[in-house]
């Protein structure tokens, strides 16, 4: 076993993996293009989804800053070929070449935040080919699990502040997150897709996430009574605390008590900041505390809920009047279970080898990855609001009144409408290996709030939502089905 | 933003994270508890789950090493302090305390590997109040992932070994798992499970876990021709070669192909290692595929299959006469997603202070928790089949006779059977913050595949299982009844 060297990033200040964070048939293709002589030819990939997760209308795409800097910074170190020595499978000319191998590749992509769709390239690799592999495993694992966890937030986000009273999110899924690391990816793609504040301390520090927190259950049982219990934690903070109700009982025990302390607190010239509810019926108990804070004459006293919640719990607590003003968000969020299936299944697909089309069939035709270099355009109307993607060749751009055709299928054709104006969203995030792009995780942030006001209607309903248009150009969807079928015709030969 | 310092673990050679990755909520109680002088106090908190993952009749406990190794190595960097300071939330008289803080509690736990149910302790901290709230986070994140991930790949490794002709699994979820660490985090779990080998490089680096693959899409359209991609893969590793089938055509192409380079390379005194079909219906293409390569005198060409499967997809090509003898698992493996929901409810409850029993009763008496000291202990019949658990009061024993009841629900009684030993599976790990306890993870794998053997029979069914036994003896019992009574009582007062 060897000691493979981490890197903490002083920009994104997270633990990057080194190249070694790879499958291992990478690193045999690798050995096989190189000593083919194949290796420097020119590749272009492109990482896309097939289906937005949640069964839901978009994605929220994130990650892109962490990998970027693995891109920068992937190396072999000496005690990473030492190890790859150790496995038979290499021989000592080939780990000679690794050595000084490095990411030198250009790679365009949409920039964090943005609302993305099925079916188009998210992100392209163009360089050298055995470095467009090497880099596959990485920037699927960390593209795939951030842009999962922004999109899973943006849905919880979006739930909360339908509200007529408004709403926000807290992520507390630390516990429950899938590692110490994948707790801060999902602090980090959350914060992407709109959630508040974590309680995750250490992405905090890390990304400059505003923390919030409460206090658990171990502390009241800590102290002769609740009373006492909320009475200390009110002393320590008194203009920053919020009362755990659910001890023993929220509504006999945990409001009383946190009454008697917020008009403590109020004659001392402070205030109590929230109650929290994590158990019971949360609807009918956030309605009924909501009135007796009112009652009380404390109505900034804020309603904090959890206990398993998603963004259908949200909407069924506020369909049923429920007064929620911040959703403590943590398995759910953390790690994208439910529908999600914990897992955003985007793939990294060679489409271009030194100018030439390539592509893959497979037995089901839906897999089939759309060739070429190509550009994304994306379409707004009049008012501001997206009209669809259109994916083209290279140098093409959409012209109102085209054909365009459904990526999955060539037989759903639309006609581009008049008066949309079009835009390539995707910038060049590196070229030469050297990164070209560079922003604050706000920045992201900001830019998923306002994509998705631009969505059409229906886009962001959580069951059924509209299906945004991403179509294939005219042109690229006649070279994808002449490439298709020289395929067929030439399957089995030599 | 700071800077927290990383650990990366000589002895398990894994990325720590540091003893800033806790929610707020720990740092703001510490705090108090250290305020109001009650940090000192002993403290035991119980670590457990309410139902097993995957709706299944068991847990593979998983993690353990790492956790210690996070509770050796916890600390507070000055650039953290810096950070809490920075919060607001935090004096310097309670920082210079914490400057100093080091975990020196002792921790009882099932060895890892060990196979686990619900409601039992699996893990127990006794020390100082405010060095048991703080660990919380982190030991929850790490237990709660690599047990989920352990159970999953115990249970796909059955569905495979269920096979009249055997059947193996390679993990390859690199891709699609929850960032570069949960990568990890899940390779070395499922190592734990039971899986043969993986594709991560870097976790076969850091864990010696065997390193596993075959080719991607991308090789194959790499070349002028798919038998050109199969020779030049064949050249490279001619005793070590499988060949992926489904680029172009599984059976019309892919096959065929294949069988020329087997050929090729018999007439060259080496053998083709494997096949592998990764699109369309497992089961009948590995049949075919199976009888072609007999057909041909290939019988010891191994037949890989992948393309999102899971225990249930596994029996169901098993089922139906399928001949796969190595299953690639990927995204529901390293993720626990479909059923499990991507994560394990584990919980960390207060249970005793100072030597006093307490516990949380909340809204629903199936959470309340379990409390005071307390033993495990496991019953073997005279056949060395497990009879059930039984947790007791810190210094009884299990007898023969005893009316044992659910700690979910007090009306559901056993009696203990005549001729069962019983002996505590718990280990201490931790005494004064020293570690106790270190295996190779080997052992670990080891003990869940003999303790899965010894499991009543049809607890490692997948749906529908036996429900193992779990019980409180009748003394642990009765203290909970009288303690939940005593509560209630004085619910609401001072």
């Amino acid at each position: 076993m060897t000691d493979p060297a981490l890197t903490l990033d002083p920009r994104s200040a997270r633990v990057l993996p080194p190249a070694l964070f790879t499958d291992l048939y990478q690193l045999t293709m690798m050995h096989g293009y190189w000593r083919a002589g194949l290796h420097e030819q020119t590749a272009t990939f492109d990482l896309y989804y097939r289906r937005n997760p949640f069964r839901g209308g978009y994605g929220v795409w994130a990650g892109l800053g962490d990998a970027v800097t693995f891109l920068e910074r992937a190396r072999f170190t000496p005690a990473d070929l030492a190890f790859l020595a150790d496995t038979g499978l290499f021989p000592d000319d080939f780990l000679a070449a690794l050595a000084d191998w490095r990411f030198t590749a250009r790679v365009d992509a949409f920039p964090e935040g943005a609302v993305v769709f099925p079916n188009e390239p998210l992100l392209s690799v163009t360089g050298p080919l055995w470095e467009a592999q090497l880099v596959e495993t990485a920037l699927l694992n960390i593209l795939n699990f951030q842009t999962l966890i922004a999109t899973k937030a943006a849905r919880v986000v979006g739930a909360a502040a339908s509200s007529p009273h408004g709403g926000t999110v807290l992520e507390f899924g630390a516990r429950r997150a899938q590692g110490p690391d994948g707790a801060l990816g999902a602090a980090r793609a959350a914060f992407v897709g709109g959630v508040t504040s974590t309680s995750n301390v250490l992405a905090g520090a890390r990304y400059g996430i505003p923390l919030a927190g409460t206090h658990a259950h171990a502390w009241v049982e800590s102290f002769p009574s609740e009373l006492d219990a909320f009475r200390a934690y009110a002393a320590l903070y008194p203009d920053a605390t919020t009362l755990l109700l659910d001890t023993y009982d929220t509504l006999a025990s945990g409001l009383p008590n946190a009454l008697t302390v917020a008009r403590e607190l109020q004659a001392r010239g402070h205030a109590l900041r929230g109650v929290r509810l994590d158990s019971g019926d949360l609807a009918y108990l956030s309605r009924t505390v909501r009135a007796r804070l009112d009652e009380a004459g404390f109505p900034d006293v804020r309603i904090v809920a959890s206990n398993d919640l998603d963004e259908f719990v949200i909407e069924s607590v506020i369909r049923e009047g429920g007064r929620v003003d911040i959703y403590g968000v943590g398995t759910r969020l953390a790690t994208g279970g439910g529908e999600g299936g914990g897992a955003l299944g985007g793939v990294y697909k060679l489409v271009a080898l030194n100018g030439e089309d390539r592509m893959k069939l497979t037995g089901d035709p839906a897999k089939a990855s759309v060739p070429g270099l190509k550009r994304v355009w994306r379409g707004e109307g009049a008012d501001g609001r997206l009209v669809g993607d259109v994916i083209t060749r290279d140098r093409q751009t959409p012209r109102a009144g085209e054909a365009v055709s459904d990526p999955t299928n060539p037989l759903r054709r639309i006609t581009l409408p008049e008066g949309a104006s079009w835009r390539d969203p995707r910038v060049t995030v590196m070229d030469g290996g050297e990164r070209r792009w560079s922003e604050p995780l706000e920045a992201a942030r900001e830019r998923a709030r306002t994509d998705l006001q631009r969505t059409p209607e229906g886009t962001t309903r959580l069951l059924n939502p509209h299906l945004y248009r991403v179509s294939l150009g005219a042109a690229l969807a006649e070279d994808r089905a002449r490439l298709m079928e020289q395929l067929r015709a030439r399957m089995g030969g030599t």
